[in-house]
């Protein structure tokens, strides 16, 4: 039989999150029970959000532990099966979290069909894409022409809440943390302008790319880049808040914005949080939308690579630094 | 011919306003031109709102002056008219600030029709009812049984929208700045529960009288009590703002409250200014509602009165300080 390495948390960072914060452990393989299944983890996704949950302030997943395995979605082949509804060979996805080998209900993997490669399902075809269409389709609701702005543009997120609003026909700005980021988001992507939070002239390249300001904001970052955006803001705009990655490496969040509530009143803003679950039932409709873009060509998905399971707390450590170009995920298995 | 006696802001306020920062002055009673009508100031309105408008920072009324004199709503009689849409002796809600005789457009005066007592235009009828219907209403959504959540509470904006919330089958909270206003509007307006933000307990106090959470925050101050609603907030809820009292007193604003935007995604909440302007056109059938519940009863109309144009400087300044209850006016003619 063969052993399950994981990925475990060591301790609970207090200020930026280090690879030492982990630790590799071997344990035995376990063993599925009744309606369960046996996977064998051939991807797992990294991000942002991870270190949230690794905070011990109210977050959707719950309070985070040390001593367990970090947590994470999967794309996971079906090895052992004790329920009809899965056989062995299945790919799907799961929460598997950083580990070899993991066991789960059935009912709790989401078998994927038809992909070229599986691990995009923990990229466009997963949660992230599922979020960039949902959180600016139905909670920004752009209107072509509108001026659309989203932060952590080269992300997992934003890359594609840019180009599916550069597909409603709006004119698209993306933050991003660095000028390399900004040109591949214009030249590769078709933003209309990219401007890089860490320039000494952020405000003003800002307020020059936003022109007669932004009808929709969609938020991954919070912190600086929602203050900024804020003051430019156009009357009746709306900020979609999809996530506040400037504040999860941290154990100290700084206050929020100034103009909270104030410009809110002044300009009829709609500031409004959002999780995908919510949409769950929509996931269908909204992936053959997204392959049907990705087919066109209209929709080009980043993806950015880390090879097997020991190199994840480096990856993620890195992402937070603002590392990554578009859905970062681990090859665990070569499937 | 009679005088008309000015109230002019004589110097912008840095710190907390001062009745100093206004001076009465006496001119000549104006002529209306052609289409416009002259009108003898009945009584004007003194709100919070009044103090936004006099900070140098951005808000929908302009930037302020000084010289010129206080900007208000009125209610008057027209004493000459230059249109055939308006006749002397007619009642009208203007804008004609804190003096006792105005000229205006004719279009622009707004024919008070079938009130016992005009001033209520200026009140439940006015700005301040159709803000609390529009908002609490259009804004925070309320269902029966939510529990909502109103700052301000005894304000004059705020004990309508309190009760408006209970007609329509919620449960009640209210934030107001003494014991004796909490006590009032549990005993006099129907509220559930309500709790003075002075309290040195005002969190738990708060926490315990928000029951298993808010569902509609109607945010009259923004600051510390917006902070503990946010926390407080289930999810899904909603927070209309409204205006931000807290912060209008002062040219250095605090920072926004901590928990935004972390808290609005992991609640799904939707924050939303709004300005009571943008239902304009359904302005008619808010007040056939408001009178309604007026003559039924189930809605109370709270008016706190100074008399004599030169009490307003002290009327407004007293005003910030927690002064009224219910809508602030100030007679300056009797009619």
């Amino acid at each position: 039989m063969p052993e399950n390495r994981q990925v475990v948390i060591a301790s609970l960072p207090t200020g930026a999150l280090a690879e030492s914060d982990f630790e590799l452990q071997t344990v035995g393989v376990p063993e599925p029970g009744p309606g369960q299944v046996l996977c064998r983890t051939l991807a797992v996704s990294v991000s942002a959000g991870s270190r949230a949950g690794l905070q011990g302030s109210a977050s959707y997943a719950g309070a985070p532990k040390t001593g367990i395995v970090m947590s994470s979605l999967a794309v996971a082949r079906v090895e052992r099966s004790n329920d009809p509804a899965l056989s062995p060979g299945d790919v799907v996805t799961c929460g598997a979290g950083w580990q070899d080998w993991s066991v789960h209900p059935a009912q709790q993997c989401f078998r994927v069909e038809g992909s070229a490669d599986p691990a995009r399902y923990l990229g466009v075809l997963g949660t992230n894409g599922l979020t960039a269409y949902f959180g600016l389709l139905e909670v920004g609701e752009p209107k072509p022409g509108d001026t659309v702005v989203v932060s952590a543009a080269a992300g997992s997120v934003g890359h594609l809440v840019g180009q599916i609003a550069r597909i409603q026909g709006c004119r698209v700005v993306g933050v991003a943390g660095s000028d390399e980021k900004c040109q591949r988001l214009v030249a590769e992507l078709g933003f209309d302008a990219a401007v890089s939070h860490r320039s000494p002239d952020f405000r003003q390249e800002f307020k020059a790319a936003c022109g007669d300001g932004i009808d929709v904001y969609f938020d991954n970052t919070g912190g600086d880049v929602l203050g900024a955006a804020l003051f430019r803001m156009r009357n009746g705009g709306r900020i979609a808040c999809c996530g506040v990655v400037s504040q999860y490496d941290t154990s100290k969040p700084a206050p929020g914005p100034r103009g909270v509530p104030g410009l809110l009143v002044n300009k009829r803003l709609r500031m409004q949080g959002f999780l995908v679950f919510d949409w769950a039932q929509r996931y269908g409709e909204a992936r053959a939308q997204l392959e049907s873009w990705l087919d066109s060509g209209e929709l080009v998905a980043w993806q950015d690579e880390f090879e097997g399971l020991e190199s994840a707390p480096r990856a993620l450590v890195d992402l937070l630094a603002g590392g990554n170009v578009g859905t970062r995920i681990v090859r665990v298995s070569p499937g």
